[in-house]
């Protein structure tokens, strides 16, 4: 991918010495979309960036792992805006064309003296083999880096789709999730970008969930610097980069998924036949975030009671009765009838896998939603009643 | 209490060989009101219920813990009708006069030859002095009977109001939590006995949460067979029996909550400051179902970021920099503003407590609502992955 440049180091946010400062530098300005959180408390550099993205145009995104910069009033909103008068010149480039996105602990003030003192070495060190240093100083309770790449052509020009996220815990994306970068070589406007991004956005990280919580600092942006002069000319080259892009968002949601605090599967839920998309999303979304669906899914239990009790709770409109149930390609629930001990000894084998796709077929209509999530373990409550110690 | 007989015994629903039988029985007929579970998927015995308690009369309920008989079709219905005709006939009473309620795994059919076989001897041990017995065989992954008694008078006539509860899992209610049977030997008519019922239900059973997943079996029964001869007669007399009645079922809810699987805490969520009723209760619902926010229970870590965070996400009308939030007396934010690592030490020593109040004021109106709920530990993970197992 031509013109990105990325760094990563430690300067001092997160106590444990690993990397948690990181940059991304376009060569020349690029067209910017953004999506950020519903939360109505909301991150400073999530209002200052809510801003800062209506001219369309950005160069350079900084951004930090272990302090969220979040609920920090007045001086968190400062913190932010000077982040961006100390990056752009040590960049060479206007304040207003750089990003900022935090990740890490809600409430505490972001210590600037640590930010002043490694942004100098962070944008020196900057290069466009660093990609790895960068995404892993955007992690917090991650244990791996979440990177995904794809390269596509418009009427013979190729062009990259590079994308880069962060998430593992407060994982219900309402717009975006935790913070994900999508960077392009392809020449393309910032309208048009936020159009493309909010597409795939919407059937890729607004589809998942880890634990419900919707995060105050969930920023997704994308970057387009038109370096490859890969350019869309018609409605064929539109699904060639929509595909590209859902692709790649699709990588990172499902890499967010598995990294899910604890997590030791992965499993898709459709809800189909529904009579609206609104049902089909109602009901998937609560069989998804279920406490009680997801331990048995831990414990390799098909215990589908749970799924269809869930599915009855989610309001959407249902005949109990009429519902068909299946674990990949086993069948445990026809028309409401449960079909005996040897379909849910086939579905405990299939339980073994790291992944599963669970598909309700409600038999009202013909939308449908999906939905990726993870299992609930021990784990998670153990790494989240720890956090800050 | 007058004119109320119980038992309990194992009759082989449980594989544990613990009490899974059970019955209670009014000298006479009684006045009966009941609330059921909102879920659309529904068990049987709430099916046969919903009709059965028409009549506002019933003399007689027979419950059985081990298996739900839920989402098992006709045959679900036939089973439950047909333990009525069991009871009646053991029982000496109409068949229409006997109510049932299961908990247990969803799924299952009911085993018939089981109940057949177990009901005379469970009706001819019947005694007033067996409550503790009926107690037992209605619980499933509890701990711990929940039972709650409290004598009162109207007029120098004393009456008493006694409860019976069970849950520790699948437990928001949406009407009634899991199993609850309130009696009382007040002369009262089953309409006024539902009104009454009905608005100590929304104040307690319907105000915790423990998992956040509503059960298909969610049934609250009450009673009243008029032996004491005591009647209200004003509305000083309502006021004093639904009082009571709010006392007793208060009680249960606390028990239930205090019992959660896996529970190590009581946690009271209070809302108040809020534009309307409906807001605080938005926002003490999402704090009370966060996963971080009860994991960070758990870990006795005063993390206030998730709180403010879950607040935001809840769709409740808030400004984050006016809202104040304490952990029993200890200030932790005022308007917004965090008031530093002093506060937080306060608040931590104060979660080494088994029970904590956390406040919310949002300053934008006077509405206010509250919500019981538990922590989130490792045992919770660990009782639902092997439930069935």
């Amino acid at each position: 991918m031509k013109g990105f440049l990325f760094n990563g180091l430690h300067a001092g946010f997160k106590k444990n010495g690993l990397e948690d400062l990181g940059v991304i530098f376009s060569e020349r300005p690029a067209s910017a979309a953004a999506l950020f959180t519903r939360n109505k408390v909301v991150a400073a550099p999530v209002l200052v960036g809510r801003q800062r993205i209506e001219s369309g145009v950005c160069q350079a995104i900084v951004v930090n792992s272990g302090n969220a910069n979040c609920y920090t009033g007045s001086q968190g909103i400062d913190d932010a805006l000077h982040t961006a008068v100390l990056a752009g010149n040590q960049l060479n480039i206007p304040k207003e064309l750089v990003m900022m996105a935090s990740t890490g602990v809600i409430g505490a003030p972001l210590p600037m003296d640590v930010m002043e003192q490694a942004l100098p070495e962070l944008t020196r060190g900057m290069s466009s083999q660093n990609l790895e240093l960068f995404a892993k100083a955007i992690l917090t309770t991650d244990t791996r880096i979440k990177v995904s790449s794809k390269t596509c052509a418009v009427k013979g020009k190729s062009f990259t789709v590079t994308g880069i996220a962060k998430g593992a815990g407060m994982i219900k994306p309402d717009m975006a999730t935790m913070l994900a970068f999508v960077l392009t070589d392809l020449d393309i406007s910032s309208i048009l970008l936020k159009s493309f991004l909010t597409k795939a956005c919407e059937r890729t990280l607004n589809r998942i969930s880890i634990d419900g919580d919707t995060s105050t600092n969930d920023t997704v942006i994308a970057l387009a610097n038109g370096l490859s002069h890969a350019i869309l000319e018609d409605s064929n080259d539109s699904l060639v980069f929509q595909e590209c892009l859902n692709e790649v968002m699709g990588d990172l949601a499902k890499m967010i998924v598995k990294d899910g605090e604890g997590a030791t599967k992965v499993v898709r839920i459709t809800v189909k036949g529904a009579a609206t998309e609104s049902d089909a999303l109602k009901a998937a979304d609560t069989i998804s975030q279920s406490n009680l669906v997801k331990t048995a899914i831990y414990g390799e239990d098909p215990n589908w009671g749970r799924i269809v009790a869930a599915a009855g709770r989610s309001g959407a409109d249902l005949d109990p009765y009429n519902m068909d149930l299946f674990f990949d390609d086993v069948a445990l629930v026809r028309k409401g009838r449960w079909l005996g001990p040897d379909a849910e000894k086939a579905a405990a084998r299939i339980m073994k896998n790291d992944e599963l796709h669970i598909q309700l077929d409600l038999n009202m209509g013909d939308a449908a939603d999906s939905i990726l999530f993870c299992d609930f373990s021990e784990d998670y409550v153990r790494i989240n009643a720890d956090y800050r110690s």
